[in-house]
């Protein structure tokens, strides 16, 4: 049952991705598809498309596209944000000339802040329940992607930010002791999910995992390397050269035998989700929904505003 | 369920702790509560108690315990032993002004001997039960405890001893090659119980506990902290200061968020032997009751005698 | 169940060995028994055997086997060869006398380069069974060992011949930076078993095994060394000294207790695929039954053939 709904998830059969013919998809004149269940646009090939908050470009001579995240000031994972992730993973997960992507950020030292607070603040149980979902679904779709992933972390990666780069196959991070990775919820009086737990495990291992996560620890680059949270530093200005040059001895691998064995690799962890994802949703709300959390956070984000101004 | 059982070990609702205003506890003239089912005393500030084997003193000002074994000749985890140990855990966990504890020895280069070889010779069946039942109470309260728990392991630390320092939040070592610390059961030609193998793999990892486990191996502290046994090393005499900074870095972060996070990650191993306690008892008494292991036993014990004299 | 059936597996209970006064078992004149059942012969001391494909020399003083790979050109894990390594554990494993193993390689420069893809390629149905049976086979009875099992690797060794390093107790290997270890089947476009990559994760860990399976990497013996693959590292001269004390380590420590231990590590992994043995051998058959599989291995073995000629 829930091999068959990670087939279903990481399948291509059926699913007709949005079109990068068509105009960038415009989210303020009509309601956002479900990335689920996209509009049953024509198939064609997928060159570059920019949206609001995530440029694509894709190389189909190499086959490996480029994703960058702009939606300054630091790429915070709102609901949007995610719903074009996940549309544009999934644009390039159903393009045959698409088999790996880099993903980075096009602002300067960040590369995502993470989840976006003013989400789950002041806003409906529905709108909680669609804002969980859009990030739950970024993760499956990203952990569990047939196409080669490299994160080229490209600034500081907190909470949310570290959960995308640790999602893909590889992380490579510019070697500036200032950006610094890690899952920090803890800091923040919240706690972590069991499948951003899950995930760090894999890549990290228990022990490192723990002290981690209940410490809430940012680790500068050079830490987050010796705790294996990322594979190699490089300077920031060999970040991309050397990530296109980790992708192509990725890619000189069968796709189909890699496939295969990322998915024996991650399928506990991802059918762990499908299988607990109604729970885990009503659990967020449970706790977004308490005084206590909205007061904090409402301070949060004012101490936030004032900051800017 | 097991959730639910969980939650009544760790919980505080409903139990009320002895009491640090009354007289230490006095074993020679009454028998021990059941550390499960403390007597009906009345709440009070707990600011420092001291029992027959464990010295306990907490600083309201830091919320921060020092919990001292003091049981020569080695601080033997006897059934006396580990019922204080549990009552003071309990103690502490159920005070709010005591957020978390440090742990360690006040005789000089024994951290702990491990369990007491003469709990386990020559008595009846429901000494062995009431024994066994102790180690796994002890466990439980540790591993899973509330508070920020620091080993401050300032002196060898095999089999039991070992198990204290691992179900801690972090290890420091005083950074004398002549102190070791392991799992060395097999040594002795007995076998670690699965609960002590699933704390240390949290730890360690499975390559690293499968060889140290298997050789029984007694890790000076240098190995020890290469392998991560340990988290560090520090000369002796800074052995508390270090503590205490660690203990404040850990204090920093909020209790609750903390303490969820310190549950996921614990969870899974402790709802195991919660399930299993009987079935592990039963395997307990089977081993322990047998001629031939009752002989080494006795052996070994007249061997310590000798040595004494 | 599973606990029953992996004592039935690893015990030692009414399973006669087959007995080396016996002339060398020849295959040419009978079919082979099945390692499971063999024939009710008397049993025996073992002192050494030869087969066609295997030299075991056993030394009583020591309790001591060598078991030496001898089947040019490269040692390949044919059925024959499998058939013959599963009953040379089993006749040691039967004999009291013997308490580990020291596996390695004959022939030079390589210790075993895997499967014989002959056995994979234009055979029937009840063939491929019968093989893969036999890989199964050889790994429940060398990764379920009550004995110490050291590999010394003097030479390459990828795919299967790094599954048989993997599931020994302790890995040394030359220092030859030419020679290299890995489970490199990704690169041959297919896939490791799943209970390949279970004894590779207990091994090095999620981390290092799902990026090592994906890109099918052989790994160069010192990097072997720093991932863990191997324990350590010797002059190929020094290896069989090395093995020699290794074993003599590992031998100092009681028997029962250190087989309880490993059996209390590995039975997880060992019951997985014995609850899933006929699945696997299906998944097995399917897999290697495709044309398009078929035809990449017959020409792999035009190329091979060319090579040789």
């Amino acid at each position: 049952m829930a091999a068959a709904a990670l087939a279903r998830r990481i399948g291509r059969s059926g699913v007709l991705p949005l079109c990068c013919r068509l105009p960038a998809w415009d989210r303020a004149t009509r309601p956002p598809p479900s990335p689920l269940q996209p509009p049953g646009l024509p198939l064609a090939p997928c060159r570059s498309f920019s949206n609001n908050k995530i440029q694509v470009e894709l190389d189909e001579s190499s086959g490996v596209a480029m994703m960058k995240f702009k939606s300054p000031p630091v790429n915070s994972l709102s609901l949007e944000f995610l719903t074009e992730f996940s549309i544009s993973l999934e644009k390039l997960e159903n393009n045959r000339a698409c088999r790996g992507v880099i993903i980075t950020s096009a602002l300067p030292k960040i590369f995502s802040s993470g989840l976006d607070i003013t989400e789950m603040c002041g806003k409906s149980m529905e709108h909680y329940t669609e804002f969980w979902r859009a990030v739950q679904e970024m993760w499956l779709r990203l952990y569990g992607s047939n196409m080669v992933t490299v994160a080229a972390v490209n600034g500081s990666s907190p909470a949310g930010g570290c959960l995308v780069a640790l999602s893909c196959d590889y992380r490579i991070m510019a070697e500036n002791p200032k950006f610094s990775i890690g899952l920090n919820e803890a800091q923040l009086g919240i706690v972590a999910p069991f499948w951003f737990k899950d995930t760090f495990v894999n890549v990290v291992g228990h022990r490192v995992a723990e002290r981690s996560l209940q410490l809430g620890s940012l680790h500068p680059a050079p830490e987050a390397l010796k705790l294996g949270l990322v594979d190699e530093l490089v300077p920031e200005e060999k970040l991309m050269e050397k990530a296109a040059a980790v992708m192509a001895q990725w890619l000189a691998l069968p796709d189909h035998a890699r496939q295969l064995t990322k998915t024996m690799m991650r399928k506990a962890v991802l059918d762990r989700l499908v299988a607990h994802r109604e729970e885990d949703i009503k659990n967020f709300i449970t706790f977004v929904s308490k005084e206590s959390i909205q007061k904090s956070l409402r301070m949060y984000m004012e101490m936030l505003k004032k900051r800017k101004s």
